[in-house]
């Protein structure tokens, strides 16, 4: 059976996305409709992607009676209210990583699925790369023993996205690709909480973070530690050191598609190549997996995947808000958070929140 | 013109050091001699070495008057002791790493090679590395620009060696392993100090170090991330980010052959391999460069190298000293030289000193 998508927004993970999905089997994806705040954009998007209906408002794709599944690719900021009146209007909602600015964004969310009776996920696309994949199943397996380090760098010159810049916009690095070292600790220590987090970095005078070093510790002497950087290319390798063997996830290793035998130098595990020409962003043609479990999940009717399950989502923004917390990135959306009588109600709206949602509308 | 080493301890590394001296011209360098506390031990390395002269003592190497130059490979915690002893015989001094086992003791023995006016040098060896020697005037003539963050792992298995387990002897891995680290730090940031140390690391009961995490921060947003660890293998390779390229330092990083350009992975720089059989550790014809060193220091009649210089080591030393201390390992060592009633004035001893020397000897 088909599910039918809603791309909400035009840009560039949006289009990547689309991409993937249009690799995956008709009879199993199709893109129904397109939405950007700017018509003209959504237009072209449409006559890009071949999508058949294109809107100058998401609200207009989330009443589209047509859409089931939205992807939700809005800046960081909106995707609380985008998702919400997304699954408002009874859509599923796969929501591109970072879900919420912080935990307690994702906490709302995962309540707002919960009461709505639909499916929602964050694209964590590293999670369904086959590669990441075959690394839990070793992991989970002991077939290299016992994890005791992981070990990434993520290094990527991003200045000249003016969004990273702006803290009014979720700039700052931790949301954007720092979740991805995380995201790689919590694999290669299968959900399991760290003892400790020390986090260090750099923060422009604005407080918008755009590099920082993170050290995990774990029971016993195991441990992660990464370093990311929005200003400059680092080696972008991870590597997951376990009591019987090491393995290398290759870069760029957020979507890596080689696995190696760090001592052997051998490839382990390659994922598939499906040629997607012009994409904005590495090997995108791996957002397919992610879209496939999303499929999968709604047909079976679950709300949540077992492999990116809510709490594994909320495991992650728990680190990611201790890691700002100590870098000392604060988000208006922490201030209203960490104040109870600016706390939303479920169902009811503050005017902080309209005015956020007002301006991602 | 040749200088006449006497080599002092039969232990892997000592082996290893003789055999990459054999392999420099012989009308530069010659082994003259070799000493161990157990003669029969001597007996064996000379005649393994060709070494014309074998003791059973430190002290009658010490007293040879055909020996100029001593290679102090013993435990780290006699190091002191024994190199005092060789310069009291006007003997220069190539003292394995660490030299001591704080600042404090670095400080005194350059201290006495002043007053004895001898060479003195600590072995750091990969300072003189033909990669590392690359790597530096790649870095100090900003041919890849300004240097944003240096990141390596080390780690090797190392449980069987009694010694690192045993805090008396001074076990711990942060000075056999975690010096390799801060000095790639101390080359990327050339002689820079970082403006702030984090360390966090996995004790043993007995607060003997087996594995440790650590960033360091500079001016402007720069850092070096390492982590450590005698309990696993880890990646073991070393990055240098900087503004206008990516280094890459292959494989064991510490004694790489190997420079590597990063986005193209193509080879920027190999040092030219010199075949060492049955040596104890990996590619340690490497060591031959930092005998090359002394030779020259001491032709020129210096007391230290300008490469490797005195202030270079207490820089690394009081690195080492502030991650020690944060991850909890004290020494003996360390409370004699907080506590100013014991230091030891130059030229006497004090009770500790003597017994730590009477277990070296």
């Amino acid at each position: 059976m088909k599910i039918k998508w809603g791309i909400v927004s035009c840009g560039r993970i949006a289009k990547d996305f689309t991409a993937a999905l249009q690799t995956l089997d008709k009879k199993e994806h199709e893109v129904v409709a397109v939405a950007a705040r700017d018509l003209k954009k959504a237009e072209a998007f449409a006559q890009e992607f071949d999508v058949p209906k294109f809107y100058g408002s998401y609200e207009e794709l989330a009443k589209d009676p047509d859409v089931e599944v939205t992807y939700v690719a809005t800046i960081n900021p909106s995707h609380v209210c985008v998702c919400k009146m997304m699954m408002d209007n009874g859509k599923s909602v796969l929501c591109e990583k970072p879900m919420g600015m912080n935990r307690k964004q994702c906490e709302e969310l995962i309540a707002y699925a919960k009461k709505s009776n639909v499916f929602l996920m964050e694209a964590m696309w590293a999670r369904f790369n086959p590669a990441y994949v075959e690394l839990r199943k070793m992991i989970c397996s002991e077939k290299i023993g016992k994890v005791k380090h992981a070990n990434c760098t993520f290094g990527i010159p991003m200045q000249d996205v003016e969004r990273l810049g702006m803290k009014k916009l979720g700039g700052g690095i931790t949301l954007d690709i720092g979740i991805y070292c995380v995201h790689l600790a919590s694999v290669a220590f299968w959900r399991e909480k760290p003892e400790k987090i020390i986090a260090s970095g750099y923060l422009t005078d604005e407080g918008v973070d755009w590099s920082a070093s993170v050290i995990m510790e774990y029971s016993g002497g195991r441990s992660a530690a990464f370093t990311y950087s929005g200003l400059i290319s680092m080696a972008n390798e991870a590597s997951v050191t376990a009591t019987e063997g090491v393995i290398k996830l290759r870069t760029p290793f957020w979507c890596t598609d080689v696995l190696e035998d760090m001592e052997s130098n051998e490839v382990i595990f390659k994922v598939p190549i499906v040629e997607l020409p012009n994409t904005n962003f590495m090997n995108s043609y791996i957002l397919r997996f992610e879209a496939e479990e999303v499929r999968k999940c709604i047909m079976k009717g679950k709300l949540q995947s077992s492999t990116m399950s809510w709490d594994d989502t909320l495991a992650v923004h728990e680190i990611l808000d201790e890691i700002r917390h100590q870098l000392g990135v604060v988000y208006d959306e922490d201030i209203s958070t960490m104040n109870p009588s600016r706390t939303r109600k479920s169902g009811s709206s503050d005017i902080n929140q309209e005015s956020k949602c007002s301006k991602a509308l």
